[in-house]
């Protein structure tokens, strides 16, 4: 077992795993421009809310290089900039990075490098904190040993900046001995689920297997699962929380079946400006993405295509909201934002 | 709009729309031996519980025609017949077709076709009476005008014997021109949504969007749909209804979000044997139906596929069942076997 390095930074460039290309191959792709780098978010190169937050504040230093060597003015360099934070409207966390990086500027390319350092550093140690927790947790609910789990699109080491967050809770599992199974949902359109949560466990050697979305209903109620963790896009201080489009579904199947239903993210996850989940934007992707059959798209009059990237659990279906401050009931998930400070 | 005709009895062969290769082609293969007839099934090349009792039927006068050909003992036709019947374990239909065929058997080959002619002649007929009664239960129910319908997997023209149960009550009230836009869950891993249920509504001139399975919840959820409904496999006399996978999970959206969730299905689909859905046999299909991205399949140590191609939906989540006999609810369906006779 090897770790992964979702983003590294080389100086003057940042390099992405392609994430497009897992499992069936592993190619990297270098940004050495705000607009590949742009390019490299669209395209789900690089995803995952807190892996966002660490390419949006080297996407500040990316767009300061950037500006140096083309001659840009000020406005174009502030453009370039909020290109990069607007690349996806539903993380909070790219959003949040930039800013954090923007706040740096007036200290030089170096703070901004080191600010975007620091987020991977302090995400890396979060996750690890919060899977802990969250580890903790679960073993103070369920009384079953080993555990069963069901997951949702792709919370891990390729979400974060190297560790993971509802994966991180289930590597620490697998760590102390406790993991039966996993249960990955396939996660359409895109596959998160087969294309990058699995190849992440395979590579940290844990049981699992792959089901279509909608499987995960029956699978819980059929007492299959102990309990069923996922990562988080966007949190609102109720609550209530954005994720991969599925989420709700897991989580109204998991209230059915009694067992927990768990939201594992870093405090960066928390969007401070939003009250609940009813403001959080929704992505609509392109409609080809559920069009598509084979290689072929289909297309015909009276036919359409309806994509939503997430979904927004209510607070009320969520057990617990786990972050590197401790495990919180989601209507006081603001408590994890106040011991937080960078 | 023209009919669809899903299967067409040519007096020694039983030829049939190839539903694996829609809606991009529209190819047909003809049966000529039960073999052939069984790998079709198999294949998915014809499905659906209404359809499925009709081509039972009709296989048994295939066995007979190739048992004469081919001078089988009675014993090897038995088995042949047996081998129809037990090709999918889900839809109580395939067997209940073959039942009412066998038990004709003494009245030679005309009697046998003739039983399955009448299957086919009374499938049509309860798919349009049922469709009346659940457009009537609908707009009974809902205020709205136009209607928004959400369904799951195909149960139309091609899952019966050429009009349909869910997309009948659809056609019905499309008929009367209430209905505003059809939600169509794509259907993993077969896509039977995108293959089948969009190709039939396009015929139909009726508007929709392809959406992924797991989008269902928060679509009904933020309101976007007024009734969901589906098709059946099988019913047990309590109520509880097998159908395709996921089936379940907008049940559970149904019921969160206050909106009927409606089993559309002919009195065969009904299973005289059955209490409850926990006896009903769930049919687990290949895990590489699941780990397939694009061409190629994803295999690795620690990597499984876990692949039911069916879900029991409990019958508290059920609104109502629709059947020829008129609207039940779901603990009284087996009034409706009352007045069945064939």
């Amino acid at each position: 077992m090897s770790s992964i390095r979702t983003l590294e930074w080389t100086g003057d460039s940042l390099v992405l795993i392609d994430q497009t290309q897992l499992p069936l191959a592993e190619v990297k792709v270098t940004c050495s421009s705000t607009n590949e780098l742009i390019s490299a978010i669209n395209r789900l190169v690089v995803r995952g809310a807190p892996a966002l937050g660490a390419v949006g504040a080297f996407g500040v230093a990316l767009a300061m290089i950037e500006s140096s060597r083309e001659n840009w003015t000020d406005e174009r360099r502030a453009e370039a900039i909020s290109a990069i934070r607007g690349a996806r409207p539903t993380a909070v966390n790219l959003a949040w990075g930039v800013d954090h990086a923007v706040a740096r500027m007036d200290g030089g390319l170096i703070a901004v490098i080191d600010c975007a350092k620091k987020i991977v550093r302090e995400d890396l140690e979060s996750s690890k904190k919060l899977s802990i927790f969250g580890a903790d947790f679960v073993l103070q609910k369920i009384m079953r040993r080993p555990i069963r789990v069901l997951t949702h699109c792709n919370a891990g080491a390729l979400a974060t900046t190297g560790w993971g967050t509802a994966l991180g809770v289930v590597r620490e599992l697998h760590a102390r001995e406790l993991v039966e199974i996993v249960y990955v949902d396939e996660t359409r359109p895109l596959l998160q689920g087969t294309r990058l949560t699995s190849w992440e466990l395979a590579r940290f050697e844990i049981d699992h297997v792959i089901q279509t979305d909608s499987a995960a209903a029956s699978t819980i109620l059929r007492g299959l699962v102990d309990f069923a963790v996922i990562g988080a896009d966007r949190i609102a201080l109720n609550g209530d929380t954005a994720n991969k489009i599925g989420s709700l579904g897991v989580a109204l199947a998991c209230r059915e079946a009694g067992i927990p239903f768990i939201v594992a993210a870093p405090s960066s996850t928390i969007d401070p400006n939003m009250f609940n989940g009813d403001e959080i934007p929704i992505e609509l992707r392109d409609p080809s993405e559920v069009l598509t059959i084979g290689d072929v798209s289909w297309e015909a009059p009276f036919v359409g295509g309806f994509n939503p990237a997430f979904d927004v659990t209510p607070a009320r279906l969520i057990t617990a909201i786990v972050t590197e401050n401790g495990v919180f009931e989601p209507d006081k998930i603001s408590m994890s934002l106040q011991t937080m400070e960078r």
